[in-house]
């Protein structure tokens, strides 16, 4: 999407067509700084030091890690010396598994010579085939915000509600539950976001509103506290967040909070969508509150916060009593029954076990 | 409360008899410093300036600005500007102005010389009915914690929800939420609260952790979207808030966010109460959603973060991208069909117009 009025993705091929340029998401939302990742090692770093995060740019930035790799030294020893070095920075990233693996099966058969043309060409299709799915989803959703939109008369503004961030700085462009507001406002559809800070790590009131802002797509940023009062009094036409991993039967695991957001909406007949890649469902598992366990992080990021102070140093500051315990639980899990709809590459379908097998076949049996 | 074993009162007599102080709130949770207040100016201050706050206790310390104010010069002239003086300092407060109206009525008739003294004993005197409210409205709530625990077979630990502050620090003692949980605690009832942070200005993180963790009670701060996946999880026995404003049919208006907490507990059968002073009962007001204003405050709440660096110093940091928009709206309104009993210093009963016309025949017609 646009920063200022220039295009970018969140990782590209440098102009020498061997470095890769990223940016580093770590200096937002004060700083814009991209990087240049010369080296598997500086990939690897990029990927645990959270530089880059979000699952498709996780896998993408793991995929040029290894054509770095291959391009320095294409031997047996570097490819799988690289493969385990990307894989330690982050172990439990599903998508960052699969990027090395689909570069490993497609590196190990071929001879050195060939492996780091190999590997520059297929990390780059990676990452078109993650904007070719956030694009889709973007051309799915639009017509939900469209439709709000003139159903209210094409009001100044529609408003959308979401939670954490599910944009293209989480992806390698458009995002997923962005991507329709994307398409919406470059549509011309005056939407408008309130923005979930989304504590503990606020990637609401720091991505969120960033890439929007730099988009020029008009929001507001809100605590976490208020969707629910903003649905009770008209205020919100629909709402749209993302999610980690769905279930076969639409139970949605996504960042902490989302579940309370889809009992407002349900509570005030507010629509409540969820924006997914196809493969972030769990085919094997149903119930998403007994199934899915819930990761704990580690306490300081509620005990603390991070921002910049008046004189532009980025500061973090303690903000609980000494002594105080606090808990970090990442994700919860919105049972199916309060989504509206489910927003993929293939189309808008029900959260229900019927409707998601529809559209993915090839999946159930 | 309790302070590290120390009883205090938010607000009490200094030794000399004459002056008074208080916990200056606006450096908790870090520092405990109480401040002497020797003039009317200086009782003006410590209201304008959220030295002191939560109604209450803004009541309890205009009316001893009052007797500061007549202690120094008991003339008719310092009486009237004394009371706009203090009436200034926070417009919209219902109790500032009752206390004032109050001490008003008491002092003009008196001749000059009896003005001091019978100031310094009506302040007291409301104070003491402070006191016995929130004592009260403990005495009442507590069984419903008892029961909860006897209920799961007297489990390790009973676990109690509550959001923002209504502590013992917004109130002379006990507080009105927290009082329930106080006297559980003091009978030996292991219990462990949720300590919601309540952003924008983190009353759960800063105070109610304070004085929880003062008082020696069990509690883990948690982000506000937390409840939601703690309740589903049965780790939520039940919920205790207090209320700004509740109508004479039971709805609750109370901090932003309260209503998400009592749509969790809805939604997965944990008991939700509101704790409150009979006063604060609005009686011309039936649909809380409708009718009742809500305020919205500086946006540089939600914007800027307040806490202690590492080195000790306390400072603000932005959070939020350059340009973008915020909006900060400062309370809620729970509809009394999600309110599973109000508590008051009369007793417990159901939020319904009866039930409340019940407690208070008096109010009804």
């Amino acid at each position: 999407m646009n920063v200022d009025g220039v295009p970018y993705r969140t990782i590209w091929l440098a102009s020498d067509g061997r470095a890769v340029e990223i940016i580093d998401q770590t200096r937002l939302p004060f700083d814009f700084v991209t990087l240049r990742l010369e080296t598997v090692d500086q990939a690897a770093a990029a990927i645990r030091d959270m530089w880059v995060r979000g699952a498709p740019l996780i896998g993408a930035t793991a995929a040029y890690g290894m054509a770095l790799a291959m391009e320095a030294d294409p031997s047996d020893a570097q490819l799988s010396s690289s493969a385990e070095k990307l894989m330690a920075t982050r172990p439990t990233a599903v998508n960052l598994r699969w990027a090395i693996d689909e570069m490993l099966s497609l590196l190990t058969p071929l001879s050195g010579n060939a492996r780091g043309a190999a590997a520059y060409a297929r990390a780059a299709e990676i990452c078109d085939e993650d904007v070719a799915i956030c694009s889709a989803i973007g051309d799915h959703g639009m017509p939900l915000i469209h439709k709000a939109w003139e159903a209210r008369g094409k009001p100044d503004r529609v408003n959308v509600l979401t939670h954490c961030n599910a944009g293209w700085l989480a992806t390698v462009d458009w995002g997923t539950a962005i991507a329709p507001i994307y398409k919406a406002h470059d549509a011309g559809v005056p939407v408008h976001v309130w923005v979930d800070e989304t504590r503990p790590r606020n990637q609401g009131a720091s991505l969120t509103a960033w890439e929007l802002g730099r988009h020029g797509v008009p929001h507001t940023v809100i605590v976490d506290n208020a969707g629910g009062h903003l649905m009770q009094h008209g205020l919100v036409d629909l709402c749209i967040t993302g999610t980690d991993r769905t279930t076969a039967s639409g139970d949605v695991c996504n960042k902490i909070g989302t579940y309370l957001k889809a009992l407002a909406a349900h509570d005030n007949g507010v629509p409540f969508f969820v924006a997914l890649p196809g493969p972030t469902i769990d085919w094997t598992i149903d119930d998403g509150v007994r199934d899915v366990p819930i990761e704990q992080r580690d306490t300081g990021e509620v005990t603390r916060m991070t921002g910049r102070t008046e004189k532009g140093d980025i500061v973090s500051v303690d903000i609980t009593p000494d002594g105080s315990a606090a808990a970090n639980y990442a994700f919860d899990v919105t049972p199916a029954r309060l989504v509206s709809g489910l927003i993929t590459e293939r189309g808008v379908c029900a959260a229900t076990k019927d409707a998601l097998a529809g559209l993915y076949p090839e999946k159930t049996p």
